[in-house]
């Protein structure tokens, strides 16, 4: 079970938020246009920075193979861009609530990550991480700290929130409500970052805007935008049951089955039936197994980080054999409420 | 439950056998050119020769409702061809175990229906009714008893199992099978009659040939080919077991999901599913469930017999509901092995 995920509050559409500050050290190039010398004098500092300060353990890249490398990238601590930095790294704690990538698009990316809506959670434990060494980040009074694109300059700050929309996708909100979000200097996006798909009807709300609001007021925004969204998601739920109740019922309950019974079980169409249970859990139609356990579960099967688990790398229908094994065991104990 | 169903030899493929006779009065015209008048009197005649034998109910077809026509139909004890006969009627007894269909193509077709291969029970039972009544059947020495068709003269005898045959058609041996029983005179095809797909991977096989054999050669050759086709599919899912096990048992396990979870099954994929569930029990990877309580199971999820059951019409969405629900009650009691 992915360490971080626990039950959390709001958890029947939010999956988990995040906060991250963009950084980059003084006196240091950044990271596009710096030399491998300069890469590895970035990373010994970094490590020298928080060495001390708590207990990180630090990886670089290059001695990490690639199934770990993506099966991090499925738990979301890292991102798909640090995988062929040369000189780039992660620093984190072990239960993964914090992960630092080293020498990503800026010098240091520092993300604390909860579960359900609990942002002003890792918002204190950033504030907590930044402070003792924000004296050693490159920062200009006009423009804020300085990062890589220009577009996080400023705060250097994401708030974001994953969230779990079945509801709204399928009465066909989702256009609207991300126009009005967009208006809002605020973006929804897949998953897996930028054009990627609503996999799993899960999306991604977080800030656009990172220059002219401080970081209380990013977080305001994101809580106040992602609680209108889970509010507008259970009205959709509601809808849906008052509606077409037993058409959505049947895509549930067959998903259910389907999990419960299939041999084989590819990644993409298990996310997409554990989508069909998560609504299925929060309709009052399946009881046995949490939201968080769910999350985990979500997250286990993916391709890389099922391989991860087991320690050994498997083709794709060994994958799919084993997916659908993890799948029933962890719906052993569910039920048709 | 279907009342002639029961646990029988061989219902692991064999799910039905029946003997039928056609057989026309002497002195009168054959149905397709006697007029109404006529129909009457053949049918008044047939009724006067079955009414004092045994405890069969008459029915005529201008007093049935289209919903039980069409279960009848599915139930397998009357053809579509007499739907619409004006004078047409059907004798049977309570477990529709016989029935006799009063101006069809003939005007009389007796049929006897047993579960399993039990071809032999079902001869006897024929013969049992014929020989009280033979005399008054249209008969010539060089030709046999007359028919309507040519093709049903001499003893007008078809002998026929219903066979389920998934792993035959799976592992693509059905053309070839096909072919050799047409040289020996007989036939394969679906299980509502000529032209009609293999709905629920059923065939019903049959004797092509009525003229210049008897009886006795008639049913000795369908007990041989059927036993020869019931080894060849035993055959062939031992076959798929060992090759592509994992492949059939998802296939089978969804199937079984599906069935014990939807809320709503439509008839096509019902009978699909319930042939999966089937061969899973021939395969050792369900329990719970007999053969002959899936056989009854399909034809009682047809969409009239189900309306007849009920005693009431429904439209299509209300069928796939109740439907689902039947299912998942005759599954109830059973589990992945």
């Amino acid at each position: 079970m992915i360490p971080w995920i626990s039950k959390a509050k709001d958890d029947d559409v939010a999956v988990s938020s995040r906060i991250r500050l963009a950084r980059n050290l003084k006196d240091e190039f950044f990271p596009s246009i710096m030399d491998d010398l300069a890469g590895d004098r970035v990373y010994n500092k970094v490590k020298g920075m928080f060495d001390t300060v708590d207990n990180y353990s630090f990886i670089k890249m290059k001695d990490v193979d690639p199934v770990e490398k993506h099966a991090m990238v499925e738990r979301h601590i890292m991102s798909r861009e640090l995988e062929n930095s040369k000189s780039g790294g992660i620093a984190k704690l072990d239960n993964e609530s914090v992960v630092i990538m080293i020498n990503e698009e800026d010098h240091l990316r520092i993300q604390s990550i909860t579960p359900g809506l609990e942002i002003e959670q890792a918002f204190g434990v950033i504030m907590d991480i930044h402070e003792p060494v924000k004296s050693q980040f490159a920062y200009d009074d006009q423009f804020g700290y300085l990062t890589a694109c220009p577009t996080n300059a400023g705060t250097g700050m994401r708030a974001s929130a994953m969230l779990h929309i079945p509801g709204i996708i399928m009465t066909g909100q989702l256009p609207n409500i991300s126009n009005t979000i967009a208006k809002m200097g605020m973006t929804v996006r897949g998953i897996y970052g930028e054009g990627s798909d609503a996999v799993g009807n899960m999306v991604q709300l977080s800030n656009q805007i990172t220059l002219g609001l401080n970081e209380r007021d990013i977080v305001d925004n994101l809580k106040s935008v992602a609680s209108k969204l889970i509010a507008n998601e259970r009205n959709a739920r509601r809808l849906i049951l008052e509606t077409k109740a037993s058409q959505v019922e049947d895509q549930v309950m067959r998903s259910f089955g389907v999990l419960k019974y299939a041999r084989r079980l590819s990644s993409k169409e298990t996310i997409s039936m554990l989508s069909d249970i998560k609504m299925g859990i929060s309709m009052g139609l399946i009881t046995g197994i949490e939201h968080n356990e769910l999350h985990s579960l979500m997250m286990d099967t993916a391709p890389c980080q099922l391989q991860h688990t087991l320690g050994k790398e498997l083709i794709e229908s060994e994958r799919d054999i084993i997916r659908a094994d993890m799948v029933k065991k962890a719906l052993s104990n569910t039920k048709e409420a």
